[in-house]
């Protein structure tokens, strides 16, 4: 019943993770509601990001010039390089306060079942980033799934082998703060059991 | 921290209607991953529409031509219009199936304490479709809210004077089909009542 045109931009717009079609038909009737600037500033925005938006030539994080922001700052500690999947994880990180050093993305994580291996993601160059002998840590924060978990311990064996004077660390599991050991899932309740820590 | 292209986009797609800024970061990483082409369709589709898409200068309902879709339908009774807030409200119409005749989308409701007269909306046009001698019946679609009702009432009172050979009616308010007369408002469950059919 729709017109093509806004049958192609419902098609488009429910292509989005998360957004099903109706969504897509509310978005695409506010953008035809909303005045040409505002529709057009998101369609501009869109073919922007995808011109100037690059990998960061040394982490593979986001950047719209050859290295990201976080390479580019001189107040990031170079020593302690934090590992993550995407560039979507860096974010999070970020909103901790708790990290200083640099990243590098990986790019995803092993999974051979998806024909994901080693020389899919940016395993190489993060090797040759430890090798070049300033860093002092590498902390693994890849996601606490099956995945993530081999990737984890393939980058650690690899790393114990090449540069064993480096300390290869892995976020902790346990207990999301504000959770309820009731609801805990039991793999999730045995990590915190095997992290538990003293309380001083 | 995110690169500015990046932010602009975030932004920009914070501003769609029920897109809060999580949701927003992570429709962006979506576009950011896939493909040139892919992303690039999305942003064509809203220019696209923002250039394409008129008002049907019968109805108002959005049209890729001078005329809608069911304005050129010859197989949509003219004689029964259906008179609807916004063009969001023709497709779930439509969608029902039981209704065959034509639409006139008033482009909001009444309400003046948000500066809505009746000037600021299509009601002009309606009465001339209707003075026009064609039409039997105005079935009021608005929704049913306080300026929805107004907006019904106003129609009706202007009609059976201009037009009082033309029937005025109203959608039918009561539960919704599948629901529970415990988790009805007071106000719907009266409704009902007063609206009660007897068996047959």
């Amino acid at each position: 019943m729709l017109a093509p045109p806004v049958q192609r931009l419902v098609t488009e717009l429910g292509k989005l993770p998360g957004i099903g079609q109706r969504t897509a038909q509310r978005l695409a009737f506010h953008l035809l509601r909303v005045d040409g600037e505002e529709a057009n500033a998101l369609a501009d925005a869109i073919r922007e990001v995808k011109l100037r938006i690059r990998q960061c030539e040394i982490c593979f994080n986001l950047a719209d010039e050859p290295r990201c922001r976080i390479c580019q700052d001189e107040r990031r500690d170079p020593r302690v390089i934090c590992v993550v999947e995407e560039f979507g994880d860096v974010l999070p990180v970020e909103r901790t306060h708790e990290f200083r050093g640099r990243y590098h993305v990986l790019g995803g994580a092993l999974s051979p079942i998806d024909g994901v291996d080693p020389e899919d993601l940016k395993l190489a160059e993060l090797y040759r980033r430890v090798e070049g002998g300033e860093v002092r840590e590498v902390v693994i924060a890849t996601n606490p799934t099956t995945t993530g978990e081999a990737t984890a311990h393939h980058i650690a064996g690899v790393l114990r082998e090449r540069t064993p004077d480096v300390a290869v660390t892995r976020l902790a599991s346990g207990l999301p703060v504000g959770g309820d050991l009731e609801y805990a899932d039991e793999v999730t309740l045995g990590r915190a059991f095997s992290g538990r820590r003293e309380i001083v």
